[in-house]
């Protein structure tokens, strides 16, 4: 049993799979089909280049409203000496015209045309209808635009003006599009204009998409401890159709070897490409390696990339992989230098009788990179498209990654723009953490080889975003309150993001003072006079003018489970219950304000720090606090109300503080945060935080300080 | 009758339409469905904050497949001194335990996990399996992974490694999306995670495209002069799709002012937004505008905006538009104005019941910048998104541009970098040209106000392209070959873009020695020794290091009508029959190498070149030369045999001449080229080169030249 995975290196692993599959013959388009030329052809890949069959516009067009002339009857026209052309009409004008008998008639003729309509043979040019006087057949000035019975014209005009020549768009035989294009608006515009119907496009790869697992339960289940909630296979499947794919989502198969095995054969009857998910690392219950080895070869097993190392790539033959008569052994070890053998002999079962398999890693994160590293390409080449290749700009690192040194280590980051300097502030990095993801405006890179890197080091991102969107982002960086989600959910209103990182209030000022966030959330009480925020302000952030308003009142309290059951009514309870050994309490993170108020409240009753069980097991947000008690992990933490209420936790108030907002004046000044400046003003918003339980906003939009 | 529109500025019309939907109550996202959670969702806009319902992780989990432990009882593990956990089954530890009552026997215990277990309510680490010993009941190393009877470990673990706490990724309660959110695969995965089945989302706008117009015929008729195929309808269809809106083409209506007022009327009960395209100048048979007067009110009649300006602006009354019992009299002028009176003193029908009309231009540039102009930043609205942005950039414009100064006027660029400088060259402005809106990589804006560029100048261009697809254009300027268009084909396969821009060999010299070009493809014939190209490199581009390398010999000659009807023979017969009137030449621009090829023999011949009729009547390239002779602008013209092929006329040849690649040095080592020079040695792409007449592949790929 092959408990350890041998990672190999990215490039090593994408060029097995792509041998394998040139051996196969499957490194190609995988086929055309004509579909109909209408809207739903948007997005989809020539499979052909598309050639002119007729030319646009496909006779001379008048491109104005006018009267065609040949432009030699007008020589000579001037303000001074107009020169009057007499108006034929439509049916006259039709006569057998040949360019060796112009007859003097003929050249002071001018016929009224619409735009788009064909040039009579005759003329050469259009003179638009602003541009003459209409007389009556007495030479008076008239009204009628189609019937005059002559124009009167100031000015000489040169051959084929206000004419769109036969050609002037497309010339029949031309290249309109070539193979490989996807598909636009106005390329179908141009295809129609010259001369199709139909297209040929590249046929949709079809995926399927096999989720496997005993503990997995769908979408809407009602869940129990280790129940897991089925959804990678929602997201790969999203993910394969914006990659212009099929996908086929399975219903969830349980931990067994035979039915994976079924499932597998019976997709890879019927589909491009089978993703396998998950199983893919070696625990005991880890069966898609050994499924692909059973019914195909195993190319890869485990890449050196993070998320997503426990990897697998290879083959599922479609009939059985068979050599000289023999079953093709095909451990992970030698499979891989056994099919390429057999393949380059010819041995095998037909060359593109396989279906490439990928088992990919249950966490979320690493499934959907595994999904964007291995199958966009395989996708793009199957569409004969270009691969879709991210944006990438150098942004500074807000703080210090450490990485595994043989590992490609792809880190979320939220990007942001602040004082012209492009931030890269990494997320969460565990790859259970879908919402680091849908947080993340980028893909930082520290490639294999780096162990890692210093905060204020350039670092090259990916971006998920364009420019624009992330020039509408507000960076805010400080202590947590859960009426920043309100807020970000209004400023979306207003055409800006906010994005937040919670690193307490000391954290927040640091940030500000290092140029990396637009503003902080601040509840820093000063021991010595009890005010807000000021003096930490000068000390943290000295010679750098702020403005600061505040935000909201809230209480501050002691988060317990419901009922109270260890009948905890204020700090005092702490360190006494605590003595018995009864009470566990968990704190927030040093440099948190509310560390700072439970503190300077320990030090007026004298209570000493390590009297209080659990005082150094630490978390980062109320919500944090409010989930160690609801878990059992904790009996009680110091709080805000919104963070109990919202896990249905019992609250005991102990203090009022103040919330403020602090703003670099340099900021607080740009347009960027005008919404937010709306917002503090805003009732409804005012309306939604005080449905919040504990929150006082009488206080909002103060100015504290202005420097 | 209005013949003259009245263009108002962009900023002006847009503030119109914006109040009078505001007045009506259409400024706003227009409604809310709930759909099930799947791929299909994908691109749909949140509707509503979505708020988590459950936690996720909603247990303490495993993170890994190891040992559950109390961190405790690690303590003081060391390689050194290692300590022994007896290893309980999953049925032994399912027991009450009490936080205060941890027993010796509990603390040095260890069970079984697998990646994603619950973690025992008495533990709060794991040990990752690749970090123990297993041990049997003797204290002996096994080999069983689930069933040891204890573990040896060698490492003390802190609480809570390898455990993914409950809420690590998503806490109940916490915003999860905000309202107004495009959907994207990793989205779907997080809103499953946070505990919904179903999403609310903005409903897709609808929208109306009404194409009118006697002239039009559909897509796929045979055609004759004066019919127009009607393909906005498609291209403003695809571009509502891709917006997120839901489009209904209507079939096409005649100019008739009846069938498009019913039309119209039907349309606007059923849909959000009504196109009607065209008929929104003010010609003869441009209803349009009578058409909103009678239905609702005209609120603007004319945008300057080039192209694209006769747009009109309007709402159309769902139900008759009734102003205290009396029609509101609405002529262009003044409806504007008695409809927002009517609207603010209420007296009006109910406030919502009107349908926003857009007139849209007929030619096609004009139809599609209008929808990309006027209805993107309504449906973004309506969707409640943020307006679709295109990436902009600071690009040097490649040659002078004239610009009325009252209209914004956009200009539709190919972009490309060449030597670190990025280059906007503009394509044709004609707004009936849709190839160019193709071949575009941006759009360049020359604000009202400004009345032009000089070359040189920094333009803003909005990128079609991502910048990634630009760096892998290679951009051609020179002399026009159909071999070209072969190549842009096989060059798409290599992931390589070819833009060319057709401005005769001498001027693709200049481009080069401007450094305005990767390469030049020329055919100048040196009078004075026969040779190519060569003396005219020295001369334009002189200390520049370059690549000379022949592509084809190719036949010149004339291009004639079928038949031959003039019997023209030699150069000679151009002048003798121009002296009997009789012969019609059409010539290259001067610069050209058939300019100056033909200039070369007249010159041998004693052909005095102002004895040729037509010589001044300049084409641009060879299928322009092609094109005047097939619709009888001319009888000949000097040019190439595939030219002549493509259009079916004969052609007489009269010279073999070589075409060339011109390439600077710094650009032919360049990985951007790389593929060029593998197409120059692919038997694939001399073969299809060698099936257009009149071609000689013999000399492909010899390098003439190499400083």
């Amino acid at each position: 049993m092959s408990i350890y995975l041998h990672d190999i290196p990215l490039s090593q692993a994408q060029a097995r799979l792509r041998e394998a599959l040139q051996d196969a013959n499957l490194w190609r388009v995988l086929g055309a089909e004509s579909i109909p030329l209408d809207e739903n052809a948007l997005g989809r890949v020539t499979a052909e280049p598309i050639w002119a069959e007729i030319s646009s516009p496909h006779y001379h067009a008048s491109a104005m409203d006018g009267f065609a002339v040949r432009a030699v009857s007008t020589n000579g026209a001037m303000p001074s000496s107009p020169i009057e052309l007499s108006v034929v009409s439509e049916q006259s004008s039709v006569i057998s015209y040949q360019l060796s008998v112009i007859s003097e008639q003929l050249a002071v003729q001018a016929q009224y045309v619409d735009t788009g309509d064909p040039l009579p043979e005759w003329a050469n040019a259009v003179i638009p209808i602003e541009n003459v006087e209409s007389l009556d057949k007495d030479g008076q000035i008239s009204s009628a635009v189609r019937g005059p019975a002559s124009i009167r014209i100031r000015a000489a005009v040169t051959p084929w003006s206000h004419v769109r020549p036969l050609g002037e768009d497309i010339v029949a035989t031309q290249l309109v599009l070539p193979t490989g294009h996807t598909l636009r608006p106005a390329d179908l515009g141009a295809i129609a204009a010259s001369g199709h119907q139909t297209i040929r496009v590249a046929r949709k790869p079809k995926v399927a998409i096999l989720p496997t697992g005993t503990e997995l339960v769908p979408i809407g289940s009602k869940l129990k401890a280790g129940d897991i909630l089925e959804y990678n296979s929602l997201v790969l499947a999203a993910q394969i159709k914006s990659m212009g794919g099929e996908p086929t989502r399975y219903p969830i198969t349980k931990d067994d070897f035979d039915s994976i095995c079924e499932r597998v054969q019976e997709a890879a009857q019927t589909h491009d490409l089978v993703l396998l998910n998950a199983g893919s690392s070696a625990g005991a219950e880890d069966f898609s390696s050994k499924v692909v080895e059973k019914l195909g070869a195993l190319l890869v097993h485990g890449v050196a990339v993070r998320p997503g190392h426990p990897v697998i790539l290879g083959v599922i033959a479609r009939s059985a992989l068979v050599l000289d008569g023999e079953a093709i052994p095909s451990s992970s070890e030698i499979a891989h230098l056994h099919w390429r053998a057999a393949q380059v002999s010819g041995k095998t079962t037909p060359r593109n009788d396989v279906t490439p398999i990928i088992g990919v890693p249950g966490y979320p994160v690493s499934a959907a990179l595994t999904v964007d590293i291995f199958v966009e390409a395989l996708i793009a080449k199957w569409l004969g498209r270009r691969p879709h290749e991210l944006p990438t700009e150098m942004a500074t690192l807000t703080r210090k990654l450490v990485s595994p040194a043989g590992d490609d280590d792809y880190v979320r980051v939220a990007v942001g723009k602040v004082g012209g300097k492009l931030l890269a502030a990494p997320l969460s990095r565990g790859a259970g953490v879908i919402t680091s993801l849908v947080q993340a405006d980028g893909l930082a890179l520290i490639p294999s080889g780096v162990q890692g890197m210093e905060a204020g080091e350039q670092i090259k991102v990916h971006l998920y975003r364009s420019r624009a969107e992330i020039e509408k982002t507000i960076f805010c960086i400080g202590s947590h309150d859960l009426t920043l989600d309100l807020m970000a959910q209004f400023l979306a209103e207003h055409n800006r993001r906010l994005a937040s990182a919670n690193v307490g209030s000391q954290g927040g000022l640091v940030a500000l003072r290092r140029g990396e966030a637009h503003m902080a959330g601040s509840h820093l009480l000063d021991p010595q006079d009890g005010s807000y925020n000021i003096s930490y302000i000068r000390q943290y952030m000295p010679n750098i003018p702020v403005k600061v308003i505040a935000l909201v009142g809230r209480d501050q309290g002691l988060i317990v489970k419901q009922g109270n059951p260890k009948g905890i009514k204020s700090l005092g309870d702490l360190a006494g219950k605590s003595q018995e050994g009864g009470v566990q309490f968990v704190n927030r993170q040093r440099g948190a304000g509310t560390r700072v108020l439970l503190d300077y409240h320990l030090n007026l009753m004298t209570i000493a720090p390590e009297s209080i069980a659990g005082y150094n097991q630490e978390e980062y947000t109320h919500l944090g606090i409010a989930t160690a008690v609801a878990s059992g992990r904790a009996d009680c933490g110091l709080g805000i109300a919104a963070a109990a209420q919202a896990l249905d936790l019992d609250f005991i108030p102990l203090f009022q503080e103040r919330y403020d907002l602090v703003i670099p004046k340099q900021f607080a000044d740009d347009n960027l945060l005008a919404p937010l400046f709306d917002l503090l003003a805003d009732s409804r918003f005012r309306e939604a935080v005080s449905h919040l339980k504990g929150y006082d906003v009488s206080v909002m939009g103060t100015v504290i300080l202005e420097d």
